[in-house]
């Protein structure tokens, strides 16, 4: 796959740290049982096409070697998952027709229940960080270590504003960008509006707020830019699951490609992270997403800059 | 106003049939009684920014004449609207906190009951017609009277899908543009996906259909192109009554503006109804879209333009 990543040389490496995890999941159109799931995993994944991701989780020692080996075959440094005596993080779940519901049949935490991210030495000068939705305590512990970090994004959801919000508006003073879906964002904001809510979020800290909004796209808030990203339209969806993580995963790698903050690198992170999402609700587990073409990538990229061009 | 219509002498005008209405509103922002309102009102003040407006509708002798005048004062041709001994047709309605869900507590057709639109003669050679969300049965014969239309649009709702299937389904075959909102394509068409339900409905007789998704902006699908709008950012929604019918007018007013059917003016007429619409929901009644100068209307668009400018 060298093809697809003719930039991963100039790309700075990105730290991120989140779950690797088993995921048992029954849709509309079918199921997948203890496949390869976790925010770390698809966001390792979606990065590799521009960057090389430097992964820290923890498994357990049911963590069979061809996972491991479908990670590191895809150009993500696995050198900083952990491997523990127990099970691996599973969650089971089961999507409504509409795709966009989904009811949680099981959350086994296993290994990750006393997950304690140590940054391995060589990885805590990685200038680009991404905290997965992770309880915001161990963000924090991470940022202390990844002392060398030029830009931080972070994941979160509403378990942890609803469990943590003291120590969550902590980490958001650390950080620079913020994913968050639409719902959450008005959640912690406390207020009725999207626009509303991201105004209130930039003050509470981070220079940007990207707002997820699924199959209607992501807006991007920043003091001076409001950039927004239709989703790929997609005549059917497999499993939505992952696609959030799948999205920050790309946009972190396509911008530690182009090493700016500028407009057009936002823009083009928006766009590749909102792509590379429109691959993996086609499949189960990571599979919409190992092994793509910088073809059908870059055609798929072709037509979602093409519906907003007037 | 004429500043705001320097395009109107170009425009051909608009043949605008639907329903001209009082209605009594609540959301968590206030309450209106007795307000302009019905899907003409909204599409005829829309379009009158473009294009000389030719009102179809039937009002009862309750309709004071100041009403009759915010219409004609703003350019709307208002000798086809019709006034009957009765009442005119009232809605009243409660939004939900969330400005999307609502409750009807009340549909007075009165008037409307036995609408039976009668196209005055220097009328049924309107190059362009917008058939508002009426019965089909209407529809057909408003079509049946305006044997010059070059471009015919029609809007509907789940209540004719639900009622009036077969005689929806003929007035497809007769039209060149449908607007419908997501839900209802999909139901329409039988459909889980939005892209699929558009696909469907092409092939039911329409040139074009446009799906409208409130917030989420719109899309237009056609044989050979697909664009897509944002909604404008709003930081607060007043009262979203009426942002359909005036996106209609407003994309129609434009269209016969440019006088085209090419890419660009299909993404023009998108743009500016989508602009028009997002002035609507800033206020009750029509008064968010009366005597709107072009600077804000222009400036509002560039905002939209801008967030999608990669």
């Amino acid at each position: 796959m060298a093809n697809d990543r003719e930039g991963r040389e100039t790309a700075q490496p990105i730290l991120i740290v989140g779950s690797v995890a088993f995921d048992s999941v029954e849709t509309p159109h079918g199921r997948a049982e203890m496949a390869l799931g976790g925010s770390a995993s698809y966001a390792g994944i979606a990065a590799s096409y521009f960057a090389t991701p430097r992964l820290v989780g923890i498994v357990g020692d049911d963590f069979a070697e061809h996972h491991m080996r479908k990670l590191s075959d895809h150009g993500v440094d696995v050198r900083g998952i952990e491997r523990a005596a127990g099970k691996t993080f599973h969650w089971r779940g089961r999507y409504h027709e509409n795709m966009k519901d989904r009811d949680t049949l099981e959350t086994s935490l296993n290994v990750f229940e006393h997950f304690d991210p140590a940054i391995p030495e060589p990885y805590r000068s990685t200038p680009y960080v991404l905290l997965g939705n992770i309880d915001p305590k161990l963000q924090h512990s991470v940022l202390d270590q990844a002392r060398d970090a030029k830009f931080v994004a972070m994941d979160t959801m509403n378990f942890w504003i609803n469990t943590a919000r003291e120590s969550l508006l902590d980490v958001l003073q650390r950080i620079d960008l913020l994913f968050i879906n639409d719902e959450e964002a008005m959640q912690l904001a406390d207020q009725w509006s999207v626009v509303a809510a991201a105004e209130t979020l930039l003050r509470m800290g981070p220079k940007y707020v990207v707002i997820k909004r699924g199959e209607h796209g992501a807006l991007l808030f920043g003091s001076d830019i409001t950039l927004f990203v239709p989703a790929v339209l997609l005549p059917d969806v497999v499993d939505p699951t992952g696609a959030g993580d799948t999205f920050a995963g790309g946009f972190m790698g396509q911008l530690s490609r182009t090493g700016s903050l500028d407009r057009p690198s936002l823009a083009s992170a928006l766009t590749w992270g909102t792509v590379l999402a429109s691959f993996t609700v086609e499949a189960f587990s990571v599979d919409g997403i190992v092994g793509l073409g910088a073809d059908a990538i870059a055609e798929r990229r072709k037509q979602l800059v093409e519906m907003v061009r007037y």
